[in-house]
């Protein structure tokens, strides 16, 4: 019997619609390198749903890709990027930024974020200490949700971003899961408020029901200029550009993007509440796709013989952190059933 | 009316039994970022193919990507890497060389190939010069077919092989449009000749047959070390992999690589016979997908009524060299079409 | 009148034997690059006080440069360089081994250490945990004196060569201020020990007693391998490179590099003792030629109308840390005008 | 007997009045890193000397480091720089440029100059042609006198600025040997036009009558700002940075940097009339310190005897292109000696 997931939110194909979108035009003849009508249908859906015309809209085949892109397409040679010391940057990418030649100035993130007072204070003190023997804070990125899954509320974010402008620093937010965000009970979040705020950020679709893709969204003028260039230059611009158009143009009709984000949500908020009602601690209290529980190895291993979650780190020598995660593709059965199995863990385990 | 492409061979999607394939399999659940059963099934096809079951194979999603990953894994910080002045690393990749820290040492082509001779030649000058003042010759990048269209030949690689082990550089063959060169009537090549002259090359997908990829196929044992962390470091570790190891599994299924590029190649044969009857010359003898012929302006216009084809430059005041392109997506009829055009282009035009 | 330096230990020139020295080889004609008779007679010279005839030295004219071309020269693209949070390389250097594409991997520091069981820890954790989504560690960092003036001893330096054989890393020492390090009054370490122990280390003169200079010593036969190609390219090959030799040969000729710290040890010893006197605590307890010192701002304001020192940061709202330095030159009445001065402040000011 | 150096113009250490300056100044205490009072007052004198107090003026030991500093200040990430195919650049410093991310974009130089022509020419086709996929101009490099001797000339600079400005490049003087240039006797340009017309220029030092450094002189707002982070970044920022300032301020005291150049320049014309009468033919005229000439094998083997040159390659079975410098250090009776050997070589030679 196959085991069922919730390891992650890109362990299976596409929405449906995407794949019968894909089919439909798949002998279509046209221009290569996102210059296609496609990419420009979806770029336009996305500047209305963020409710500005100027944007310029660029569609790329993954996260890492995006961010070291947008990073080096932002920072010069002495400067860096501020982030949260959980950030993907930091931990996940291999050095990507750095292999740019950016440091990450990463701070201690509560919950996974950071604030406008810590970035306040990191250039405060650059500006007083050695500053050309340092490096010069260039660009603050973050991510919403975040790598724990809670999300950047507005009044935060509007902080950073007039932190941001008053120090002369791009803010830069990576949603490779921002539907999830935008979704989630707790947000106050908009696309045309992302696109006010930030220099820069990204709709991912990878983890939202695309077979990949993120759409990046600039509202700097500078990063605006030559950001194809820099694209190219990485990798990032895909020959068979229309397929990130067709994807995107698909998940932003009729509000698909939104309605299996939040279907996603909804699942891990009932698997959350099983959980609470064991009496499990969680990481981080958040309400997206995500779900970090600590719980004892006993009712792991029991688990571990139907789902397959993702191990996080040992807690004590009877306890984990793991995580859970549902998507836009997970069954109603298999949430069912996890919460079954959860409920007949027997008591006294903890 | 819609016009005809023949500007590039990646105008379509993908080959209809890799749709198929995909849809099958888009709800199952897989591990991410290549370690899923397809990837190492069609990994093992590639490596069965290539007559060598210690190759690794790497699945990367574009040609650009798996260049600049290839060289910066294989190059020490003061090594470049020697290609014709036409490569495409040298031209139309925006840097990515360089921005990894290498230069590309080009070298005059001859019909966009390099020889064993003029490495040698470099090689010697480098030792008997500067030296140390100078970058250091550390790998050979060739790709065939060229750019132009032309295929390196079994003694023409095997020279190569044998210049690079004797001065210690890698060999790298991009084969972006192997599968043209492959099954080119002029072609004496074989996969695991591929794979036993050179350190490593790569199998290209995008332009035969797949939405996207080109399968990297590494003999040497230091580039397969730590590779992956590289391919992540750049952006090219995917993170649906499987939707890679679908795609190469189904092209080297029953030879539908093989067979949709020789039916390429099969169809501009035919327009190059149709263009030779009209006297037009030819940049660089060749038997792949890649046309570039020299053509009256005046020729061109007419031809441009109906289709599209890719400009390459002036020759002089009446004239152009410009592409015509077939691919696996070639339908017969458009053949038809474009041959009857040149033949009712009238007598007289040069 | 002129406040009296103690802020640094590069306020002053050259030992006056090497300003003679070069004075008196001025209008020689030599070859540039190196490649003269005084930089091979110097590199011998500290090839037999390293008692290791195969050693490999190399002349830069600074600590970044020479930080920046041994971790470039050692690292592969993927790889990152361990480091104390306290590091130069970490803080101080405005970013120069990211800009060459390396993460510096900082670890908490203790006295401006790192141990052997705490780079264990990382590499563990690197092979349990995601593996090539992460830096892989290929470099130890350390430096001798630390930037908070502690000395590495013999047992740590070998417990830090014996982990990093075990997990294939490089170890490299920067010996910025070697010479007050290896005259500490608790040091066990010498430069045969160093060779020893490490990849690559270096000796450095700009602190103690030339110009400029550092004398990169490398025992790794990996490095050897075309280090002054790294050297050029990253402009740290210098024209007249006789002037380092020179003033490396003076150094270490009759024992002149240990004595002129030793002598700037025992002037710090003395200023050492007359703050401890007056119960100020120090930072982390050490007996090189730097001070790092917890003072009443009241005091601090006293000696500052006469001498110069290196604000650190402020302990408390009435407290700063600031370090003072001795070097080579500083001059014995200096020493004791600061000494009255210590003693000369009035009790209760703490 | 000792040979006598005509190899290069760096064999020597420096003008007798920098050693003087050093060793009299040589136990002050000073700030590091070029905030020193020397180092104010040479750039003073340097912004006197082009007319233009506005300018920043930052002192750099070599000039390797001088240009990849310079470069990389100045360009984004996709950008590269135009200059000759004989450039510094991109033939002797091990890939430098590149090392920083970014290609050099060699065109053929005439007598190792390019034109605005050339770069309006470059500029255009990349406007016209792929634009995104190619590398973007964004500077472009010259040096004067050039790697072959040879001088710009006001007008021909002038063009140069102009089509820089027309198409958002910047221009960079690479002046290593620039006294020898200012003071030729076909020269036309002065300090105020160089700061005129370039972006950013350096006045030679190490070639010049110094131990060692160049002073880089920036006229561009943008390039201004933050000049030092990357210096420093770069390993490029020299802790007694007085050092620079010591000598730079000695060769702008009195003439002293254009009157050792002039009289350099004066040798090599008498050498260059003494070759000249004997038919050598000259690799391209020029009335610096630098001499490219063509000579018979058997004459550049008597002349070895005596003399070193720097040997530049075969011209055919019997002769040879090499180069005979004169420069601040040499002796008016070396330049005799060399001119009597000259003649002394038998008629019939040839």
């Amino acid at each position: 019997m196959h085991k069922i997931y919730f390891q992650c939110d890109y362990a299976e194909g596409a929405h449906p619609e995407i794949l019968e979108r894909l089919a439909a035009s798949n002998l279509e003849q046209t221009p290569g390198y996102g210059e296609d009508v496609y990419c420009e249908q979806a770029a336009d859906k996305i500047r209305r749903a963020c409710g500005d015309e100027t944007l310029a809209v660029h569609f790329m085949v993954g996260g890492t890709q995006a961010n070291l892109t947008v990073i080096d397409a932002a920072l010069r040679a002495h400067q860096g990027v501020i982030c949260a010391d959980t950030g993907h940057i930091n931990v996940h990418e291999t050095g990507a930024v750095e292999s740019c030649g950016h440091k990450v100035l990463a701070l201690p993130g509560e919950d996974g974020k950071i604030t406008a007072k810590q970035v306040r204070r990191v250039c405060e003190e650059h500006d007083s200490l050695g500053r050309d023997h340092m490096v010069q804070p260039g660009m603050v990125y973050i991510s919403s949700p975040t790598e724990l899954g809670t999300v950047y509320h507005a009044d935060e974010l509007k902080a950073l971003h007039e932190v941001c402008r008053e120090y002369g620093l791009y803010l830069f937010l990576d949603g490779a899961r921002l539907g999830y965000g935008l979704t989630a009970s707790d947000n106050d979040l908009t696309l045309p408020l992302l696109a006010e705020y930030t220099d820069v950020f990204y709709i991912g679709g990878t983890k939202v029901g695309a077979l990949f893709g993120e759409a990046v969204v600039i509202s700097s003028e500078f990063l605006k200029k030559d950001f194809r260039y820099i694209m190219k230059q990485k990798g990032g611009l895909l020959a068979k550009g229309r397929l990130l158009g067709i994807q995107f143009d698909t998940l932003f009709t009729d509000g698909l993007y939104f309605r299996i984000a939040a279907r996603a949500n909804a699942y891990a908020e009932r698997i959350r509440e099983a959980m609470g009602r064991r009496g499990y601690p969680f990481l981080a209290p958040n309400h997206t796709n995500q779900i970090f529980v600590e719980m004892p190895d006993r009712d792991l291993e029991r688990l571990g013989e139907s789902f397959v979650y993702s191990y996080d780190r040992r807690v004590d020598e009877t306890h984990s952190c793991v995580r859970f995660c549902t998507s836009w593709a997970t069954k109603e059965e298999n949430v069912e059933a996890l919460i079954r199995a959860i409920e007949d863990l027997q008591a006294g385990d903890d």
